[in-house]
């Protein structure tokens, strides 16, 4: 018998109804007032929306928040960031994950995409919230001689788990490494049925070296070698052009977009008109703590649809288009069929508080909850079908 | 006897202290544990911090939030905003401006500067609140008739109250009056003792059509009839230039910086290494919720600090500059000895829940604020030793 949760009377598509879910999926939406489940949510003014899933994180740089800020990258990671990190023990990192963990359900989030350290063991901090993660190992050319021995360690964990978390490999970004380990990082992880996930054109410098390096920019250099595809999320994309996104949406690759990061580290301002026009998957992430400073995907999604606009282009990224990256774009990237309320999608859902100051009056519920609503009008958080927060 | 107000073991200062209120006062800080007063707030796990003083709003908008969005500016006015606004009575902006104040409160804002209509009506709002506000009256070239007769209004209503809120003369902008108009409000409000309010440079296209028009830019050309003095609140100035800057600086001119309704309308980026080389008194506000849509002082300050940092200037705007801008320079525009948490200034403060999941670690309490944490972190809002909200 599957476990039942009945939500009764909620906002849905602009109608009161009763959504009923069964297991980990949204079962049927609109059934009568008198079913019965196992528990029932009483959700007079309420919303229900999808939860969100966020593409790109370090969370156990939790740890790091605030811990440095408005200064030269350089300076940032030479001075602080590196040596803070230096001194992190696995342990440490477990504890940074878990305070992510926590505030990512707190505002939201039944799912996320990390890369950092040892990932066998904050992954099971995912596993012990009751998330969906993919959690990445970063690799770099010094590092590369020990994806062999990570495989076999991923191996074991991802079938030892049922896929609600999975262990995946990340060559850390084009600089950091050779056309050699990027290859072999790869070859390794196809191999052996593991994700990849890298960093790509963040910072126009990148891009200058790259082509200084390699004779292309980034996207067409990654791809010269056979490294982009289906299995490949790559976060940033800041300075990619036209043609490099129609080889991005071509490829099938997974766009991370950070705007917060973006911002605050002076990257640049992604380039919106060219990524939509292409087609390619855009999802949105929050980058680390110590980088934004927080995984607040609500928050991410206000600051990714008014850059849009910066520069006069008013019409650029309308409400309803951000929450579909942050919500159904970044599920089809976990592969899962959810990311929508709607009947048969897996029931990864979220309650919004309708009488909240910041939810009134109701003239667009989605423009309310991208341009004026707090994460903290969420009033429950669903992740396939079990409840992760409750207010 | 004036009323007392004792908060326990708050983080001030990075020091657990008791902090006594009298009257509308900080009376001192780091009293003994001992001390008794009519009322204690045990801050165990708290911080104390200035409140918000947000200085550019339109409160009765607060009826339009998510009305219309994602459009260009002249279709959101001609087709939504202003046909909307045609229909609104004096009452229909009340109810909109104790939707306002009951956000302002909760997001920690305890004074706003307001432009639009029926302001006596609407100020009564701020007067029930217990908060601080300077509410001015909008006028075109073609209501300049109403002014005098607007001043009469003014300085019963002025009179007749403590101070707390005032009324004030807001011309609108340059483009919907004449010089003739804009001069004869200035003169009416000084004559009355009232202060002035005014859109200035918002836009490109402003700036071009004063200059065609005019001879001058803005600034340039309100100088040149005599508008910019002490008196004046400036709100936007997204398009003025160095040497425009200087002149606001050496005015006195308070420049409400809106960094949100900016980036949503695509107005264009503030040129914020100009403003802060000039001197000139640079503060912080939401603008209206229908082109923000919210009233969040603390999510404001993120954006301002992010947006300054756009184009790779990352030391620019650090945490603790824009938190002055939305504090104590705010409290300086009203004329109030407030905006720091010092002894002999107003209580106008702020308790911050520091085991929030947004508020861990804290490294940095103010990079917290500023970059990580929500406006719901904020357990207590004091204006004047008052308390006006408590969870």
């Amino acid at each position: 018998m599957k476990k039942t949760l009945l939500i009764r009377n909620v906002l849905h598509d602009g109608d009161k109804t009763n959504i009923l879910i069964e297991g980990e999926k949204i079962k049927a939406i609109g059934v009568a007032d008198g079913t019965v489940a196992e528990k029932t949510i009483e959700a007079d003014g309420m919303a229900i929306l999808p939860a969100f899933y966020n593409l790109h994180t370090h969370i156990p740089m939790n740890l790091l928040r605030g811990y440095a800020d408005d200064m030269p990258l350089q300076k940032w990671l030479n001075e602080y960031i590196w040596p803070f990190e230096a001194k992190m023990t696995a342990d440490d990192m477990c504890r940074g994950a878990e305070m992510a963990v926590k505030e990512m359900v707190r505002t939201g989030t039944v799912a996320y995409y990390d890369m950092y350290f040892n990932t066998d063991k904050t992954a099971e901090v995912a596993v012990g919230a009751g998330m969906r993660a993919i959690v990445s190992e970063c690799f770099f050319q010094h590092t590369a001689a020990n994806v062999p021995a990570y495989a076999e360690t991923l191996k074991k964990w991802n079938t030892a788990h049922d896929g609600r978390v999975r262990l995946a490999i990340a060559p850390h970004a084009i600089y950091t490494n050779t056309t050699e380990s990027l290859q072999s990082m790869a070859k390794i992880a196809r191999d052996n049925g593991a994700l990849l996930n890298i960093h790509v054109s963040e910072t126009k410098e990148e891009v200058d070296n790259c082509i200084r390096q390699h004779g292309m920019s980034p996207v067409r250099y990654l791809d010269s070698i056979g490294l982009l595809g289906p299995d490949v999320t790559a976060a940033h994309c800041v300075w990619v052009d036209r043609e490099e996104w129609d080889i991005l949406a071509e490829r099938g690759v997974t766009v991370a977009h950070c705007p917060c990061s973006n911002m605050k580290l002076g990257s640049g301002i992604f380039p919106y008109r060219d990524a939509m026009a292409s087609g390619a998957r855009i999802t949105l992430g929050t980058d680390s703590s110590s980088s934004n400073n927080n995984l607040d995907m609500r928050e991410e999604m206000k600051f990714a649809a008014l850059l849009s606009k910066v520069n006069g282009d008013v019409e650029c990224l309308p409400a309803p288009e951000i929450l579909k990256w942050a919500t159904q774009n970044g599920a089809e990237a976990f592969g899962l069929n959810a990311g929508v309320i709607a009947e048969g999608k897996l029931a990864d859902c979220l309650l919004i508080d309708l009488n909240d100051c910041r939810m009134q009056p109701c003239h667009n519920l989605i423009s309310n909850w991208v341009y004026a609503a707090s994460s903290d009008c969420i009033t429950t958080v669903i992740c396939g079908g079990n409840i992760l927060f409750q207010s």
